[in-house]
């Protein structure tokens, strides 16, 4: 046998032989991200079709929470995977560290200086007032007003498609994905539940939009609270569905959009939980 | 809102952007296949060092059994995860039915008669007689015979240094990564404790040996048991163990070659484990 300060074992750079990637030339498929394009392809295909109205579909980094400890969700596993649904009793926080958000809003603004990186960016003050809608599953209608010209962007009923958990354990963060289908409806009369207000600095790359929102949420005039929220959503719903649809007739260059469009989702979304400690360096 | 039957969403694959990987435009790392490296290569460094031998790092596929349940395990989970150590009461087996080892049969020689795959072959009779070592840890003495010749290949006294197991709840099988230490010992004198006849065919491609099994184990002459094993060995352990220790001068060429190897050789393992179905069909 011979040892590392040898020359037996390890040739120089130059005479390292090319590795194959596998013993079939190529990487195996990522059964992660293959389960997350066929929840969403799904979803999309479950949602209402007597309503007119958009597929949301976002990444959300926070903590899963078990209901019985309060405390961050334990599994005896070592890496990031996804739970069965209904089958642990937690719930997720969809919120951060003050110094988390701070840390990720240097890392994004940084990326935005670079020209090459193609970033855009938005600085948006919403106000959400949520009401009864009254219709099945007890979902709200949202009004969502600019604060600064006080004018309605839109009214809104959020129905609740379904939910991804993956917890992360290597990660201080887990995260989220969530499908809804959102459907403009008419203002709403009576009296509002709550409101949410939203400062939020949007950055958008390619098809999707990465909002870091700092949250004021209010039940009664005097109190509120703060939370602080980072979403990566898909920023074209037609374009989703679409792509998702050209991917049933399988083979075509058009069907590979979908899947290709999936993998950016959650390989943006891996890359801000990956980035979660807070810390002062570069991209992790 | 366009819907999937209008032109308004998706483009015509002439014109379809080039998404790009991710917001920092690569993959994140792969965090599964960071864990492997990293314990195989803590383990190497905790092999004891007062002792001739070379470092032997396998996968085998199998199933991980619930050793209350005396069942399949089974985990709140949809995606391949790595279990943390000691943190489940299950063992692992190291089978697989006949029709699946015939499956893997002949799908590696369907990839043996494709000329451009580069794949070694070889079919050896082996038994392996083994004997109480008396020495820390319970181990056993192994004498490896060639059944054809009666020549002995091999005495050695294997020492575990750890094992990581990968629930695979979407697949027909999990694997277990197992490193372990062999020393090369005299023949051992006195009365054997059971013996493994092994029918093998071992498949080389680069750095690996995908090793097909069927073993049939006997403690005494009138009882055997015949199980099926598919292991895959990182053939060179002088060349990763001289990788690993490159490794540590990171940022060289040198360097990046452990981690391809443990990249290609978590790739072979997931390949075969999604292909543990038994079925007729081509690679999957």
């Amino acid at each position: 046998m011979s040892h590392h300060n040898s020359n037996g074992g390890l040739p120089s750079s130059s005479e390292l032989p090319a590795l194959s990637l596998s013993i079939l030339n190529v990487e195996p498929l990522d059964e992660f991200i293959r389960e997350v394009a066929d929840f969403i392809h799904h979803m999309i295909s479950q949602r209402p079709k007597d309503l007119e109205g958009s597929v949301e579909v976002e990444a959300k980094v926070g903590l899963l929470v078990d209901k019985h400890t309060g405390m961050r969700l334990q599994l005896p596993v070592l890496t990031e995977t996804i739970l069965a649904p209904n089958s642990i009793e937690c719930r997720f926080e969809s919120n951060m560290s003050a110094q988390q958000h701070k840390h990720y809003n240097k890392l994004l603004n940084r990326l935005l200086e670079e020209s090459s990186s193609k970033i855009g960016y938005g600085h948006l003050y919403l106000k959400d007032t949520f009401y009864d809608s009254g219709g099945r599953g007890g979902e709200k209608v949202r009004v969502t007003k600019d604060e600064k010209t006080n004018s309605v962007l839109a009214c809104t009923r959020k129905i609740r498609l379904g939910d991804l958990n993956i917890y992360s354990p290597k990660r201080p963060a887990d995260w989220r994905i969530s499908v809804n289908f959102e459907v403009p409806v008419p203002h709403p009369t009576g009296t509002s539940t709550h409101t949410r207000r939203k400062d939020r600095i949007s950055y958008t790359h390619e098809e999707f939009a990465i909002d870091l929102t700092q949250v004021s949420t209010s039940n009664s005039p005097s109190q509120s609270t703060l939370s602080h929220e980072l979403e990566i959503e898909i920023s074209r719903p037609e374009y989703l569905v679409d792509a998702a649809y050209a991917r049933d007739g399988s083979g075509s260059e058009e069907g590979a959009a979908y899947d290709e469009l999936i993998r950016a989702f959650v390989n943006n979304a891996r890359i801000m939980v990956r980035n979660a400690d807070g810390g002062e360096g570069a991209w992790g």
